[in-house]
């Protein structure tokens, strides 16, 4: 393939799929159906492929110059995909229609390739082909999904901006509603209004008030009315043009005890020693032990109980640091870092941001201060 | 088992268990985890067993006049679990624990039942439990889950009626947003605001406007501004007390074509034909005929393609009526009903209200008119 002028991304995707002696690659998962369909197909994907109803998302890399790609909608997906996707083949799945797994194994069958690898195969489309077409080589190979979403590119780092600037938005307006007497459903309910009207495509802000063993995503009622002393700690995932957009404040209501601001200090400080060892070519097993360590000397090492960062972009991603990875590092990858604990008697304790790393080191997508402000 | 204690819903459970020669009942789906918990365990226990993060509730029905009540949280639980739940027995488990299925295996080697019943058994579990009990016999009965959840009762009714008024007022709130000019995000984001800060855990609005051919998640760009002649279309599933709220309804901005007027009236007309239909006895394939029959008169047919109704309760839940059901409708189902048609070039039509069905029949819990109010 000459002077090609496919995106970097299916670039390097058909550089991935001739490597294996693939002719065809099919996504069925859906970011990277995305990424797949991003830029010249339609402005913005996410829009048109909602929540996980397109069965696949075929390439057909040695095809012509430009690829040529065929989408399979699933049995619910919005028929909008037909009305607004363009440049590629959208085949319509109707109710009197065969469930889409087999119309993609009718369309290979027709097509003939020897060998077709996907990101992953369902069993029931993995059938479907093998009694269509039972000659054609079927790969499933995990790592396309790392070379399609890990490495991202200046459009990726627009949209992730795009999502820590709604988050922010969002986080801000929530504290700014937090003082005694007022419940966490009030301040999700500014926050959430906030960023849906800023162009969030869906939020689910997790909250949490008390001097609980909360974490994550702590079912606490949000009904219940905030009190002096309680820690307020708030998670959220928003989606912006499909793009994650994820990160966690807490807070202490009133000057609350030596211990709460001492446990929220050495979380802020495991944020930053940890954020700032985010480099290409950083051991995240390094990096997660410094947290660990940390803790340890501080006296809450059995309270920081999760992963340390998980990766951002569209979807939840690689890489992961927590305990055991064995990843490295590299420029261009996006991910999370969010030292967490969750004391007993205290309360919950986070601070989660967006980094990006540059080739000069970490970069905060995420700008709210680590202490937001509350209501005064 | 004389002078039962037990709420009724642990009753049936415990005679069908009985019936079934089994001494223990553990629930692994989120749904009967609530309704096993309600009631004297917590006051909403959708607080506490959040987003499908528990592993197994065990109910041991021989035990006691009360039952014996066993939580094994999942991994990535709340610790609020523990605080929070009263009359039952939590077992924690740290990240140096083994995994919830271990330690449900251990505790289940321990009570040496003869056979135990579950309502969906995870492979990962029955493999713990095969290692560690192998002489329990694991039955495993889908009907649990239709006893526990289908028969409604009146604390049911309370909460399915408070998730029917936020629902309302988040429609309502919602359309009087709706203008020319405006765009579904502020449409989504007064009416998600209006809904949390009444009370509801979690809202997903889905929200569609133009003429295309969107139906049920249209993925459509919430930030595209509203145009003179759109059908506007929202659908939301939101949770209160861990209970759904489920609604949709379509409106024509300005005037309109006739045809979009007359497409909205019939779907408005299939909804008072089909939901005045549900009563104790009725055959869910007869009413879902008689929308197919009303739609083919109307000469709308081929843009009839989904279900009819869904079970509403602590989940998107049975009696389903669609194309082959066979279910026979009774007295205490909760079901939507929602006979949608999506037209290209006209717009998406959908009218969704909660129904339950009592002793004299059909009864409305959704409110809000079937032509809801635009802003003026």
């Amino acid at each position: 393939m000459t002077e090609s002028v496919l995106p970097p991304r299916r670039q390097r995707l058909a550089a991935a799929a001739a490597l294996r002696g693939a002719e065809i690659f099919i996504a069925t998962q859906r970011p990277n159906q995305l990424y797949l369909l991003a830029g010249s197909q339609h402005e913005d994907p996410s829009c048109v492929i909602s929540r996980g109803n397109c069965a696949a998302v075929l390439f057909h890399h040695r095809a012509a110059e430009a690829g040529e790609t065929v989408v399979f909608p699933g049995a619910w997906i919005s028929n909008a995909c037909r009305d607004l996707l363009k440049d590629c083949e959208v085949v319509e799945n109707h109710l009197s229609d065969p469930p889409p797994e087999r119309q993609l194994a009718n369309r290979l069958a027709s097509m003939g390739p020897r060998r077709v690898l996907f990101d992953q195969l369902p069993e029931p489309m993995a059938n479907a082909i093998a009694a269509a077409a039972p000659s054609i080589e079927l790969v499933e190979d995990d790592f396309v999904t790392t070379l399609l979403r890990r490495r991202k590119d200046e459009e990726d780092l627009t949209r992730m901006r795009e999502a820590a600037r709604i988050a922010d938005l969002g986080m801000q307006t929530a504290f700014a509603q937090i003082q005694p007497g007022t419940t966490c459903a009030q301040a999700i309910s500014a926050g959430t209004g906030a960023m849906l009207a800023a162009g969030a495509e869906s939020v689910a802000m997790a909250p949490a008030s008390g001097v609980g063993t909360y974490y994550l995503d702590s079912g606490e009622d949000p009904r219940r009315r905030i009190e002096e002393g309680d820690m307020v700690f708030i998670d959220m995932g928003i989606w912006v043009h499909g793009y994650l957009g994820d990160m966690t404040r807490a807070a202490i209501v009133g000057p609350g005890r030596s211990q709460q601001r001492d446990l929220l200090d050495t979380v802020q400080q495991a944020y930053l020693q940890s954020s700032q060892q985010m480099h290409h070519g950083a051991r995240a097993s390094d990096i997660y032990q410094s947290v660990v360590d940390l803790y340890a000397r501080s006296g809450w090492a059995s309270f920081f109980v999760h992963h340390l960062s998980h990766g951002l972009g569209l979807g939840g991603d690689v890489p992961i640091v927590a305990r055991g990875s064995d990843e490295i590092l590299q420029k261009g990858d996006a991910l999370s870092c969010e030292p967490g604990c969750y004391v007993p008697g205290l309360g919950g304790a986070r601070v989660e941001n967006m980094i990006w790393i540059s080739d000069t080191g970490p970069v905060e997508l995420t700008q709210t201060p680590l202490d937001p402000e509350l209501a005064s």
